[in-house]
């Protein structure tokens, strides 16, 4: 439903050194490629990347649409990502007799690589502004769904134009600026992604929750994939070549990737609504689930292999949520974020006063905090209501969202694109299908699991004696509810799926299926609740921002950048240590210090080591730097993003940020916050002299005969 | 703050094969020693119990006033108890150095024993009816409040009376029947209690919270404490004496314990209360509370050994919650209980409609179902208030309880007795100042950790605007308040506590200490929503309650049993497995099937097996029984109570029910639910083959010369 993003929205709590250098000093940005930060570059680094630089690693960069980032690095398709961004795949692929997400995996021939089940990658090709002709789809006069649904459709149209599906090509119109820009995206899409080699979760994500988004780190968190087309691996026309000596501390680096949502623009009002509500809300809801799937988690081996993957999701979700809700707590930030909006807010009031002479979005701007406040109110009361319906947390199972997928499809699919939920415009449909059809296994046990505990959560919510409640239980409890639906349902086969989809809407009322007639029960209210949400919020806020996004625009001139939207972004810092509680964290740490830590915690999961580590102990150079930090941009979206010099070679790979980073969702710290990476010498050490992957090792560094 | 109770209220969730048998023929019932179920023994299983059989059962029993039960195992004070209810002790008795709840504990010699920080054990001496000399405090005419005052301040004078702290006789007025009755109980108390044998939490608790509630099972659940006066092993008029044959399957068995609280009179009204508000904030707080232990605990070994058993607490109050919650949220269970409530009020119809010769309890108890809802409507809408501030949620740190105590008792002391918050009451001020004054360790990192949480909480409940909250927070982020407080308070110090209780009001308004300021800043708001919750909640219900009781009693006669109250009760039953699953569960688990379930399980924690078991493993019998299931009628509060035979000898203790007996907070069932007990042959064989503890054994079998 969601992108599982390492790196999720977030504050820290530690303000206290706060930088106030201006954005044009402080390595601050997640920058577009087709708008650098040049100047800034230039003038504090004196680099001046060029257009071959920048298409080069644009080229090279790869999106997992599972929700992290990746890179070309080598001429035979070899992509690079982060363990926990290969980690859903890792799993579905893991039998009863071959967990490779726990064991690691290493195909030592082409022939042993493995087909990933539903794995989409996209390598941006070009992007194009096109913002003047989506804009001129809506008219100032037009009420808000009517505008929504003109967008959508000039949208739809544009990216029809452009994608050919038959080739692979993907066209995506991205929304930059909260609406102050589109761009068309033109993507190369592959689905065709087979297994290389993963290391044991063990070392992958050594001290596990307890010691992530914490520093100093001592994690191996890297897999490799190879992309195939038409059965053969790809040649891509770009990829990254290998640093064998790395980084230097204060040495300028790179970070190419995908943050998935930072929230800078964002006004006070929609930061209290997070901090008093959403927040609030959503924790309630990780917390829930962490200790339901931890519990279950724990009762077998078995179990284990079947939802530890979803559970560090969750995980990794809470800590970020809870990171991010302590800088939302502190005065200190929200002051700031405050006094950078009576900035805004007295331009536009200056800009406004022009008369005649005011820009044209004055106007409209100078609304825009009252409109966006009005929206945060109704935000809070329908929150619940949204969460629990539309986006289906109250019918946690797979089989519910492919349920509803199908009678959706079989909805709107006769509709004309532009009136249709846009999940399904036809730009869409195909990885709709892709994932609709996937022979990724679910577990009956697991969904029963999940299901009748949404289903409590929702009896809960709306009280037991309610008429919706009392029919989706249809006299049941809700465990046994689950039971009956999650066993009965049908649409856990592919196949069957196929043929309903296909069926279209006959097919699917025929279906007689116990999960397809519970998604007819709440479809329409769930559709409701979805439509006013849409129109009452999302609708006048994207208008709003639209409108505030111009003014800023104006106030700090066109050498800015526009919030994460998981887009390919180009970041940049140096390599840098940081002060924590008046002590120096080093930037660098090594593999001597993966044994100490260890140790310290009595080799016990997560801090136990794989068997291989401690018979190799002996044979590595255990003074290889091993993680390193850097002050690069960062935000969630961007695991498993190369980190590449300036002669754009990988000398490592972003799989984390500390915790004081997760400031970073609203606002650029350069004190204290740092992007945390594998560096490409402990990769290159680990796959010779721990994995015996020489092979693998001389392909990334093009050894290979 | 509250006891930790390991079996708590809750419901299990297949009812499907509920027994259907009067309550006559059911082992229903945890019956008051003076009113013991001696026709239904006799009708049943042909044993008839005579008075000297239950003073001897009555004096040997002990209650654990941390919130469990226990027993006098032998001539020289010896109490048995389960490690679960010591093990807040042994966390408490552990140094860096010497981590006893992980590692167990054998005091070789009496000298070798060490003296709990803060323990108190209660044996019941005498029980006497005062319910007359109570209700005459109290005129129908009295408004609620009043009333309330009026049987506070005569139970207090009833209490006084009697107590005689210089010899130790403690007294406590209780309320059985829900205010049906009051009865004097009169305690020995004892408060030198000295830890002398606990086994390695890894099989007292083997399969941790996974297989908490379930069986088959697998815990060497005992703890051995022993009891002194005047520096000397008390010896005691009773003790139990150890049965080295066990039990066979279907053979009767009793359980001597304390129950907490069951809540089988409770109106449909306050179970739908329970149903959608109560228990969903209760877990929603668990969850919280689990979630932030869990991890914090994980992140070293140091964390581990402060949290690891309030952690425990957390997971076993959620999990009994979460059965509890399915229970009321099962149709047949809520029609099992609506029936019951149909009938009680047709009783009430009949017996009202009688005219001149209605009884006296007629009129009040036909109000008395809409006095409770209208209550439950009223508690609703109170409960995050009365949680987060009286109840301390939002203040999650010892040392605000020590403080808001300190700055309670200098306003509460000086007042006429009938005018004080209960808790000040004379008769139990010696044990609130015992607990006080203890020496038991704090530690800052834990109390911060908790306490930045509560703050959290307190602020996303009424907002940041909010300002009372600003006034909290004092222009700091949770965690920096947290912090400020927590380093800048003295209370941690017993000596300035002490101080400052004695030096009453002027001392502690004089203090200047930031954790008294706060309790001063809230306890205006928490006193006044506390008197509301009083008035508007506990009181109607009270009044409604007895009615309701009275009532039931006219309809059902004497031959009943009061819920649950944390007094001493008599339950009885069989070994006896069941049925899951269509599946049979025997009743016997034994030490063969503990090595297998920890191989299974890969030997891990916390299936991971002490070394000194894997050692001895050929030494011991594995055929001994470990663990057993019995039909007996148990609830949290009955941990470690021991089981006795007819005889009157050991047979085992209790440590747990099956998921299916959390049904037996709201009703009984003896088709799944089961309470399920360590063998006493298994003790036996354990402290001889595998903990060398010859002396011990001896000690308990009488063999000592």
């Amino acid at each position: 439903m969601t992108y599982r993003l390492r790196f999720v929205a977030g504050l820290a709590a530690l303000v206290a050194l706060m930088s106030t250098a201006s954005p044009t000093i402080a390595d601050e940005g997640m920058w577009l490629f087709n708008a650098p930060p040049l100047k800034q570059l230039k003038e504090k680094y004196g680099f001046e990347p060029d257009q071959k630089w920048l298409d080069h690693v644009q080229k090279s960069s790869v999106r997992f649409n599972s929700g992290g980032s990746g890179s070309f690095v080598s001429a035979d398709g070899l992509v690079m990502t982060n363990h926990h961004v290969g980690a859903d795949d890792l799993q579905k692929l893991s039998t009863n007799e071959k967990n490779y997400l726990r064991d690691g995996f290493h195909a030592r021939t082409k022939a042993e690589e493995i087909k990933c089940k539903a794995l989409e990658l996209n390598v941006l090709q070009s992007m194009k502004d096109v913002t003047a002709e989506v804009n001129a789809s809506v008219t100032p006069e037009m009420p808000p769904a009517e505008a929504f649904k003109a967008r959508q459709a000039k949208i739809e149209e544009i990216q029809k134009a452009t994608a050919d599906p038959a080739k692979g090509v993907r066209a995506d119109v991205v929304t930059l600026f909260a609406g102050g820009a589109y761009h068309l995206y033109t993507f190369k899409k592959y689905t065709d992604i087979r297994l290389v080699f993963a290391p044991e979760k063990a070392i992958a994500f050594f001290g596990g929750d307890p010691d992530n988004f914490e520093y100093p780190r001592y994690d191996l968190d890297i897999c490799f994939f190879r992309v195939y087309e038409n059965d053969q691996p790809v040649k891509p026309e770009h990829f990254l070549s290998w640093s064998p000596a790395g980084t230097k501390a204060d040495e300028l680096i790179f970070v190419s990737g995908h943050p998935g949502r930072t929230n800078r623009q964002q006004t006070m009002a929609e930061l209290e609504y997070l901090r008093d509500t959403g927040y609030p809300y959503l924790l309630q809801r990780l917390n829930r689930l962490e200790v339901l799937l931890g519990s279950w988690v724990a009762r077998s081996e078995a179990n284990k292999q079947k939802g530890e993957d979803e559970l560090f999701g969750i995980q990794n979700s809470r800590k970020a949520r809870i990171g991010g809700l302590q800088g939302l707590l502190d005065p200190q930030i929200m002051a700031r974020k405050k006094a950078d909006e009576e900035r805004l807010k007295n331009f536009i009031a200056l800009s406004g006063a022009k008369g005649s002479s005011a820009p044209p979005w004055a106007a409209d701007a100078a609304k825009a905090f009252d409109t966006i406040a009005k929206a945060e109110k109704t935000r809070a009361t329908l929150i619940k209501d949204v969460t629990l319906l539309e986006n289906g947390a109250a019918f946690n199972s797979s089989y519910f969202g492919i349920a509803r997928t199908l009678v959706r499809a079989a909805d709107e699919k006769p509709k004309a694109p532009a009136e249709r939920l846009r999940e399904f415009a036809d730009s869409r449909l195909p990885s709709l299908e892709f994932a609709l059809f996937s022979e990724e296994p679910h577990y009956d046990d697991f969904e029963i699991l999940k299901f009748a505990d949404s289903l409590t959560m929702l009896a809960s919510h709306y009280g037991s004696n309610d008429p919706m409640v009392q029919k989706i239980l249809a006299g049941k409890s809700p465990r046994e509810r689950a039971f009956e639906l999650v066993s009965g349902t049908k649409v856990k086969d592919p196949a069957v799926r196929k043929k309903l989809y296909e069926g279209g809407k006959a097919a699917v009322d025929a279906a007689n299926d116990p999960m397809i007639e519970l998604v007819k029960l709440v479809d329409a209210k769930s559709r409701e609740v979805r439509k006013t949400f849409e129109n009452e919020v999302d609708e006048p806020k994207r208008q709003a921002y639209t409108a505030l996004a111009k003014a800023r625009f104006a106030m700090d001139g066109a050498n800015t950048y526009p919030d994460a939207t998981f887009t390919l972004r180009l970041s940049y810092g140096t390599v840098k240590g940081f002060q924590e509680d008046g002590k120096d964290v080093p930037p660098y740490t090594d593999f001597a210090g993966l044994y100490t830590r260890s140790k310290e915690q009595g080799n016990k999961d997560p801090f136990e080591l794989p068997k291989r580590w401690e018979v190799k102990k002996e044979s590595i150079d255990l003074k290889t730097p091993f993680n390193f930090v850097s002050t690069a941009d960062i935000i969630g979206g961007n695991s498993g993003s190369p980190v590449i010099n300036k002669a754009g070679e990988v000398v490592g790979i972003i799989f984390d940020g500390n915790i004081q980073s997760l400031v970073l969702d609203f606002i650029y710290d350069q004190t204290q916050a740092r992007a945390v990476s594998v560096d490409s010498r402990a990769i290159m050490e680990a796959l010779r002299k721990v994995y015996d992957a020489g092979d693998l090792a001389d392909e990334i560094t093009g050894k290979k005969k």
